[in-house]
């Protein structure tokens, strides 16, 4: 979230920041309606609280513009199933959803076609705003190369330069480990609630928590990642909250000749630091009027987005044949 | 078309009559842009011009409405890939478009997410109006069939009785057959435009098309289906287009001892009275106002359509627990 705001606060006047929460994706594994609806404005709230600002980044719940799900259609016209198969991610939530079995008998027995087809939702999601850059994780740089293909399938069944084909941001973003198991990423999916800060977590859980973070036995502080992955993962951590940059190295040379606890009372300190005023911010801004000022920073943020993605639409229907709305 | 109109003529006044011309399953396949536009008119004209009328039904094209896709998206969430693999219609397009190759090799290579998943696109636009009855051909009882799938699926899913199972309207229509191989259905697709009559033939069209019809070398008339299908074909068509209900049967009857020849012009005849004043019409509704006439009656429509749309969509969006649109 951090390199969200870095990026916001770099933008320059002619830039447009686009931010989806999207709840059309969630609903590809079933969900409780009102906790999908508490989520998405946790969500935003939690975006909000971090540092983005309405008045320079779009902020919107994806089923807010309905012109995400129309090209997403079109896209899938020229979108191949051959492709679709060979991506892995709906194998591996299918596979997470049904331990015992075996993939063969997940896929033919559970599989929707609405996990099988986001990735062309995702590729819409982007396609729509004409975006140029799209800051991802690692997890997600095959959803991006795929958005690509769906651009060059469609520029070259419509015989025209009309989508724009999105570049990867990747900036250098660390990976923080589960506080129970550092071999696992830190998730807010893993069943373990104390294998995860939220930035809703007060300074008493999060010294709770790293006070009882899994190291090994050990009692001397180092930062070698291969063989102390569950310290390496607090150093990391520290270095991430520093209100200086600094790197994980750094931290352990300055803790040289302390022990374990010496470095979790640091790092429990850094992270309480770096998330006491977010923390604060995300709680105020959730009750804020009643849950109205969210409700109008979004409706405000869709109109935008709705705007931005019916001026696609127009060129891509014109392109396609299909009618222009009025 | 002309159960259409029935349907229409029956109708009372709480009855709501929906007719949507479904340009955004025409992209499956490759299609001109200007082609597309083109043919959609066309299709509006020629409901126009065989009765349906804008007062008592509502018309529009299907990419006017965007909650098409949007209720399309939300159903693939639901909608089982087991189910969309062992209906046919797709294998039997991309066969049509393969002939050299073999059905294994058309899929892999060929097939779009929009050919395997466009039943969904279907199921929604029937759902979408909360439609009760949807008059189809025996080709497409699959289709409701699976509409009522995705009505079982979304409805046990979110656990309440909202989307509505549409019922198959199966009126005894006729099977007009091929003029060039009465073994095959008269069809708008097949490339040989002499096996066809269109509500723009001319009476000269249509006096040629049918003299030339292949029928057999028994220069008489008996009604016998089986033995006889070029022959039965001329007689059903003579049949349907009588002013007055009569048989195919009742048809051969009143030509015994009548030559092929007679038998022919009478079918021309019958032919062209029926669509006289139809073509008349359509010809002059696509000049009307120089197109302004046809794009009024969609526009109108497609507000009407999207009204009702709008409607189920605020109940689903409600129960997925999606952002609910202003």
């Amino acid at each position: 979230m951090r390199q969200w705001k870095r990026l916001q606060d770099m933008a320059g006047d002619e830039d447009k920041l686009i931010f989806s929460i999207v709840d059309l994706h969630a609903i590809t594994m079933p969900q409780d309606a009102e906790t999908l609806r508490s989520h998405r404005r946790v969500m935003l709230a939690a975006l909000l609280a971090i540092g983005l600002d309405p008045q320079k980044s779009t902020l919107f719940y994806q089923s807010s513009v309905m012109q995400h799900s129309e090209l997403m259609w079109i896209l899938s016209c020229t979108a191949s199933m051959g492709y679709l198969s060979r991506m892995t991610q709906y194998k591996s939530k299918l596979l997470a959803e049904n331990k015992a079995g075996n993939l063969d008998e997940a896929i033919s027995s559970r599989l929707k076609l609405g996990l099988f087809s986001y990735p062309v939702l995702q590729a819409a999601d982007i396609l729509v705003h004409r975006a140029t850059h799209v800051p991802v994780g690692d997890d997600q740089k095959q959803h991006l190369e795929f958005a690509r293909e769906c651009v060059t399938n469609f520029n070259h069944t419509y015989n025209q330069e009309l989508l724009i084909s999105p570049e990867t941001i990747t900036a250098p973003s660390p990976r923080v480990m589960s506080l129970r198991d550092p071999s696992q990423k830190m998730s807010k999916s893993s069943p373990n609630e104390r294998s995860r800060i939220l930035i809703t977590s007060t300074p008493k859980d999060i010294w709770q928590l790293i006070m009882s973070a899994v190291t090994d036995n050990l009692n001397m502080v180092t930062y070698e990642p291969r063989e102390r992955p569950g310290v390496a993962n607090l150093l990391e951590l520290t270095a991430q909250c520093s209100p200086e940059p600094t790197t994980p190295a750094d931290v352990a040379d300055s803790l040289m000749g302390a022990k374990l606890g010496d470095l979790k009372a640091r790092c429990a300190e850094a992270v309480t630091a770096e998330l006491s005023g977010i923390r604060e911010r995300y709680t105020e801004l959730l009750r804020r009027q009643g849950g109205k000022y969210l409700d109008d920073i979004e409706a405000a943020g869709a109109e935008v987005a709705r705007r931005n993605a019916e001026e696609t639409m127009r060129l891509v229907r014109d392109a396609v044949g299909l009618a222009s709305l009025k």
